[in-house]
């Protein structure tokens, strides 16, 4: 391949980006500010779209460059920021030309249709209603890793689709010894003494200030305003961005309780700053892409997490939300408002559990799901399995299959391996925040003096910039020496907790 | 043509209308919620759509099926509706073929720097700053009629783009006679002894409580909240479209004017009014577009102007502002309001000018314009000729060129033939209105009743609906049993004015 037909393929490359960046405009518009009516036209204003950049993509023009590309990577013929570009858009477009067109179309048809009988059976409560719908997901599924492909366990062909290179088998094990920690040591932590009382965050407070609070919250932690917006949503909140000069983030809001929506606003802010952090000058190319979902996961969670509920961050704000708010919190101590944002409590809801829960919800999905794909389990079991496991995990009883195995949308959509990346996001969130700990001076004092540009700009240089330059193991050995680990994050859970509930 | 050709035809003319819907939503964003730095990609996603919209309506694919469609066309074999989507299919199509590419691109890019010229040259009060670049653009709209061909005269080659089928012939007439009333007419007025204190209708108005207010009015008089938004814009206040669910329509406030909000929303909320009005059935066809900016002007300015500013609409609206703004409107009549907000002075600018004054303003741009076109008048001579005329019919000086010849954006931009738009819409206006008053019993009683609906009704019925089934010629025929005349406009003028300034 010449210098010319990699221009030709990066120019291609740019005009399929500048396309998606205009659907996710129109994404953004449908859910933030679409009028009521707007809908059904707007469907198909997207699928129209959709439909142009998937034909532009499977071309034979666009074919003919990537394969010559691939050639040239495969000869070892290109530098590394083309060896990049080339080897992830291969990804992608074998990927997809490996799927045939009807198999897609089906999928597709089956996915929007099961949502929408999900979404029913869980008003009703009737697994048995979804039963047929998640059987043929999981039937197509199992047929998309096989058409894919994959090494060892069908599994990981899904799993590569939101976690590109991810194993299964190596975070079976990973996740086998987190959760070996995190079972007997909630108990501890039931067994604990110390009662904590939530009520101290519950008040009122006028949704107009809770705006204010959250945007200064954002800008505070370096989230750009003039390179984004936040905005108010009524579903679930997210992040979208259009380029990193352009990245939204939504909240929703809760009159009687102000920090659901900070802590969401925080959370989103800081996938934001990821994407905000993504080369501006690769724009068009994965250089300027994220990594993965758990890496993706890794810069919010940290942020609303391991930052978000620590002390130091609170010290810094806690002063200034009391000065904002000062009928709600001005009897309450910082001790105790950071107890209260930091209770333990095992839940039937995975978007509702705490730190220390949080990890077991999405274990027990990652069991369930790896044995369907595999065929050791069957869908119609499903409920049997499920509540068998929160019981043994969380010592809870399922009272109906909403509050149990019909409670997230996943799998109606077919997002069959999206799981496993929220933990991996916690994972790697510790070993992160670890590392960044010992290269910067007093971390956690700055943060407690607000100064949250160090951390902000040690993830930049280190993570965000780099884009798709490195696979998510990779990046985690460069940057924290040592390949992903559990210890970190079961350090971190240990030490906070122990304190909190006074654990010996 | 098969009867398939002309499905196939459809599918495409859809999927184009797609895409510019999805400009559309682009544009929106970028002008009412896109953070600042995320213009310069913007721009290039926006070009890249543009690009692709204008390849695919170029394609030699698109180009053999409107060929076909206007073979059967010519030889009568296509039913009404599907005889005006290629009509005006093909009028686009074969004036798009008639302009080479390098010459459209030339073009595109002086009229983006001549903007960019023409902002600066107007902050520095500096005609010769801009003359280069007008001078260019002339001779480029000259060479674009000389492409696009014309009967008689090379200006209704460049009118056609805004108002199809119009002939400057009678145009020129209409618009004569039209100034051989208003220029005496305003001096009669400017003799009146009535004197109008405007000073009533300035304040301290909330923008929040301007909002709800504009809300209200537009709710009111029929836009639909479900199929639009009303948005606040920082620059020019504009309507826009995606389809006839979804119309989106902006304002702008001032503190101390809530009345110049109130008419900027009605204005615009009368042009989403057509286009909310617009076939549904017949989204993505011409039968389901506007069929100029005249008739388009003509809706947005009878709301504005002849609803809007008449006596009965604020005997509904006046008690319910006072209500809102009760300090600011407690001492002052209606019948003094009234008059204040009808109030006439002749002023150099025309955005800011009365229903009197407002048509000698495109009048004489009018003029200009067509002696540029056919070369009569050189640009270098414009300052001159401008302020000639601005004595001649207002008797007042131009003190710089900022406040005369370079005060509107659209030379700069290339939109030579738009300016008769303005006054055409206020001509239609009147003409449509007589026909309403005749046909819809006691109209001005239920106006001054808050019933909006009868006005609305009729509009949708009798222009609305159509499309583009009909010229602008055909249609106020159609609807009004005559040809376009000026003497409607005129007689409402007379009678509104001569009672408000006590005229003989």
């Amino acid at each position: 391949m010449n210098q010319n037909n990699l221009e030709k393929l990066k120019e291609e490359l740019l005009e399929l980006y500048h396309l998606s960046s205009a659907v996710s405009v129109l994404h953004w518009d449908e859910t933030v500010y679409m009028p009521k009516k707007g809908g059904e036209l707007r469907a198909k204003t997207i699928a129209e779209m959709s439909g142009l950049i998937h034909n532009k993509f499977v071309s034979p023009g666009f074919g003919k460059l990537i394969k010559s590309a691939k050639k040239d990577l495969d000869e070892g013929k290109l530098n590394d920021n083309d060896a990049c570009i080339v080897r992830e858009v291969w990804r992608e477009y074998s990927r997809e030309k490996k799927l045939p067109v009807e198999f897609v179309k089906e999928l597709a048809e089956l996915e929007s249709r099961s949502e929408a009988v999900w979404a029913e059976a869980r008003k009703k409560t009737d697994f048995k209603m979804f039963l047929p719908y998640l059987e043929k997901i999981v039937a197509m599924k199992r047929r998309e890793a096989e058409l894919v492909g994959y090494e060892k366990n069908p599994y990981d062909a899904l799993l590569d689709l939101f976690e590109p290179n991810a194993k299964s088998e190596e975070i079976s094990l990973i996740f086998f010894e987190l959760k070996e920690f995190l079972v007997p040591f909630l108990q501890k932590i039931k067994k604990s003494k110390v009662r904590i009382n939530e009520k101290v965050l519950r008040g009122d407070f006028p949704i107009e200030k809770q705006v204010e609070f959250n945007k200064a919250v954002a800008k505070k932690i370096g989230f750009d305003f003039e390179s984004g917006r936040l905005d108010t949503v009524i579903g679930h909140p997210f992040t979208i961005h259009f380029h990193p000069n352009d990245v939204r983030i939504t909240t929703r809001y809760n009159k009687k309780d102000l920090l659901s929506s900070v802590a969401t606003t925080i959370h989103e802010a800081g996938h934001a700053l990821y994407e905000q952090g993504l080369s501006k000058e690769h724009f068009g190319t994965p250089l300027s892409e994220s990594i993965s979902l758990g890496i993706h996961e890794s810069q919010s969670r940290m942020w609303e997490n391991v930052v978000g509920k620590s002390r130091e961050f609170w010290k810094y704000f806690y002063p200034r939300m009391k000065k904002e708010f000062p009928s709600q919190f001005s009897k309450t101590s910082l001790e105790d408002f950071h107890r209260a944002i930091n209770a333990v409590k095992p839940s039937l809801i995975r978007v509702e559990a705490d730190e220390v829960t949080y990890n077991l919800h999405v274990i027990m999905r990652f069991e369930i799901e790896k044995e369907l794909i595999d065929g050791s389990i069957e869908v119609k079991d499903l409920p049997k399995i499920w509540n068998g496991k929160i019981k043994e995990y969380f010592g809870l009883d399922v009272p109906n299959d909403a509050l149990g195995v019909l409670q997230d949308l996943h799998w109606s959509g077919g997002m069959i391996g999206y799981f496993p990346t929220y933990t991996l996001g916690n994972l790697y969130s510790a070993q992160f925040y670890a590392k960044a700990k010992e290269e910067i001076l007093n971390l956690e004092k700055e943060i407690s003096l607000g100064h949250f540009e160090h951390l902000l700009n040690w993830l930049r240089k280190n993570i965000h910039i780099h884009g798709k330059m490195f696979s998510a193991e990779d990046l985690v050995e460069k940057v924290t020496g040592e390949k992903l680990s559990n210890q970190y994050f079961i350090e971190y859970i240990k030490n906070k907790y122990s304190e909190i509930y006074n654990l010996d």
